[in-house]
């Protein structure tokens, strides 16, 4: 590209109409200059060849995207990611801002990610290394957009919870257990304090334990729960599976008695949830497989916040996400970027509830409600509740007991002395 | 994990039906010993915990993934990706094989993903890199799959080409071209010698190029085209777009006159591709946006391979991947693995053409052809074609006098002597 040809990939943000644009933030490493890396990474993403040959016409006022805002973060003798084929010259490392015309793919999810992730981000002359760290859409994208049907205060409402964080519980042994043992480990854990019993992400409808038959057991023991506790109780239902079935494993899992159903988002695809969305009747949960896998290295493939904008806006009332401790490899300020992209406003789209799990239980309870500083989001233990040495009921009522020592401002170990399933949690997995 | 329980990861690979068990291979980087490691990885992505609290029971001889190879690669001094949070200790680099029941998941592409790219392996205690090398289905997996409905042989008997590349080109410009003019171009390229003038991977139901009009014109332009050469020309239709659009679309554009249908696999998901295939009449075509993101870095991720077999399995009949060349940035052994994956044996499923792009032209054609050794790809210049100073009609036919100049082992420059389109292409391109 000639110095003309780079410039017009370049517009002043204050030129263009905002709601014409989706806005784009990359870190990107470059053996280029600045300026053309940045304008490569938009040519290649929208007009790569702007015009026919034997015409005066330019297609890049109506359709490029542009640079509207390139910082340089830093210079490195070569890039931090080793390749193949090896890249050995100096990078620099650009923050490169850019706005894409929303009129090159419209309201799709597809076609979004086609465009902002697609051969053009990734394949931009010089720039071996990128990564999206974040986008913004305009009002007139996220209008096309249902997002969550229930959100927050709806899956309180379902459960009668409103000043504490929601306790789920993924059922333990999460492979291998037959229908009716599995619903008496969450009836147990129901009895003792669990909000919402749910399906490990693994645990679809597999022969050994076919959903209908899963789902029925789970509806009859929610019941009997929720008749003992006398109030609501959740049963989470992991609906996963080929995108042909979900409506269908929707409408059987609800109809035996599940009150949310789970469909892991990137092994299925945010397309097909947001066409479940128009079908469902209860709370969708989304779980995380495949997302670290494009999102664990600092400088390339896309942040987890824009993956976790995408399953609000396809229609996720619930999104569980790697969260804090060292297991998940997660920094703690990524960690609080998703919870924030759950809540924070997105035009008429409602808030999903963040879930940061991983390795959790009543010892970890009050570092993550201190690390998040407010009570909407759900806990999501496993282990914690059902490999408590106690059993089930007392894995629960350990979650229960440590929020009531949070609550009343109890130190935890004091609030354990006279709590014994608390005593064990702490012990077992502090 | 205590000695017993790590044992019980392993397995002699002789002990296990060969039928009930997936196959993989990890590359990945540990601080902690190797066995352990590789015991991790199998547990958490089977049953991490493996009997319920109060019972004399274990799931895992039925249900754990099991470790059936394990070789010690390398010692960093560092994991060879800078992390956050940051992990300094000395790491082994180990390659695993691993079986996994089937049973736990069954023939089910979301399922599967969920299982050997989900939380256990992204998650797996002290193992901060890992990446998926390849994957091996037992029969009675591949057996529950449509696969490619038309295949290599398919392809080449609908355009009645069987003794060279398939020509493929992308009409440039990409972005902004109205259907008329874009038909237009078409028709020169198809007369000039191109088989399948396609819509770019970006364009595909805007309001400027809607996918009816755009469909109509092509196919109008494409029965013309047929008419003037007297041979089969090919429509290949971008029909990616949400989920609950795609066979609405892929009948809208074969109705008008397409010959075959592109959906971009990862944006829109493999699933919804199995989906499609039950209802499809003409060849679909996976493009390669978002793959890079998850498999460009050495021992992270998911190699391109088996996203290739996984796209294969889902019914592609073509797969356009990312090709040779340095703007490509992938190791020639790699899209050579990828074009293998296409058309090895793989049960009753049918080879799927594999279609390596990426900034071809005439100058190119010998290069990727002495490279892969045979007849059986796709070739699909975009500018090579498009942007050929003697407009598409010269430059698709510069890839029919490379071709010429191949097959009579003539040197191409010399056959450019006498063939000026061969002639501006190996200018303006080479």
């Amino acid at each position: 590209m000639n110095p003309a040809d780079i410039a017009s990939f370049f517009a002043d943000p204050a030129s263009l109409e905002r709601e014409d644009y989706v806005l784009l933030d990359y870190v990107l490493e470059t053996t280029a200059a600045p300026e053309l890396a940045a304008a490569h990474l938009c040519s290649e993403q929208s007009t790569a060849q702007w015009r026919r040959i034997g015409y005066e016409e330019d297609y890049r006022p109506l359709h490029a995207a542009k640079v509207i805002a390139l910082e340089v973060i830093d210079q490195l003798p070569a890039p931090s990611v080793p390749l193949d084929p090896p890249v050995t010259a100096p990078v620099t490392v650009l923050r490169v801002q850019i706005a894409h015309p929303l009129r090159n793919f419209g309201p799709r999810l597809p076609n979004l990610i086609s465009a902002v992730l697609g051969e053009g981000a990734f394949f931009a002359p010089e720039v071996p290394l990128v990564k999206l760290l974040d986008i913004e859409f305009p009002e007139s994208f996220l209008a096309a957009f249902q997002g969550p049907q229930f959100g927050v205060q709806g899956l309180r409402e379902q459960l009668q919870v409103y000043d504490r964080p929601i306790f789920f519980g993924v059922v333990k042994p999460n492979i291998g257990l037959a229908p009716q043992p599995f619903a008496e480990l969450a009836y147990q854990a129901w009895c003792g304090g669990l909000d919402i019993a749910k399906d490990d992400e693994m645990l679809a409808d597999p022969e050994w334990s076919p959903l209908a038959e899963r789902a029925a057991c789970m509806g009859a023991a929610r019941q009997r729960a929720e008749q003992h506790c006398q109030c609501p109780k959740g049963y989470l239902a992991n609906i996963t599976d080929e995108v042909e079935r979900l409506v269908e494993l929707h409408d059987l899992a609800v109809a035996q008695g599940a009150t949310a159903v789970m469909v892991n988002a990137l092994p299925v695809g945010l397309s097909a949830i947001r066409m479940l969305r128009r079908q469902a009747r209860v709370p969708l949960v989304a779980h995380f497989p495949f997302i670290a896998a494009c999102s664990r290295i600092p400088h390339y493939g896309v942040h987890t916040k824009v993956l976790t904008k995408l399953q609000r806006l396809a229609g996720y009332d619930v999104i569980i996400m790697p969260g804090f401790g060292p297991r998940m490899m997660t920094p703690e300020r990524e960690v609080l970027e998703n919870i924030t992209a759950c809540l924070e406003p997105m035009g008429a789209i409602k808030p999903s509830l963040p879930v940061p799990g991983g390795s959790d239980s009543a010892a970890t309870l009050e570092r993550v409600y201190r690390s998040i500083g407010h009570v909407d989001f759900g806990f999501v233990p496993g282990r914690g509740v059902f490999g408590h040495p106690m059993g089930p009921a007392g894995g629960a009522a350990s979650l229960q007991q440590a929020w009531a020592a949070i609550a009343g401002q109890i130190p935890i170990n004091d609030h354990a002395f006279h709590h014994p399933e608390l005593a064990a949690a702490l012990q077992t997995f502090g």
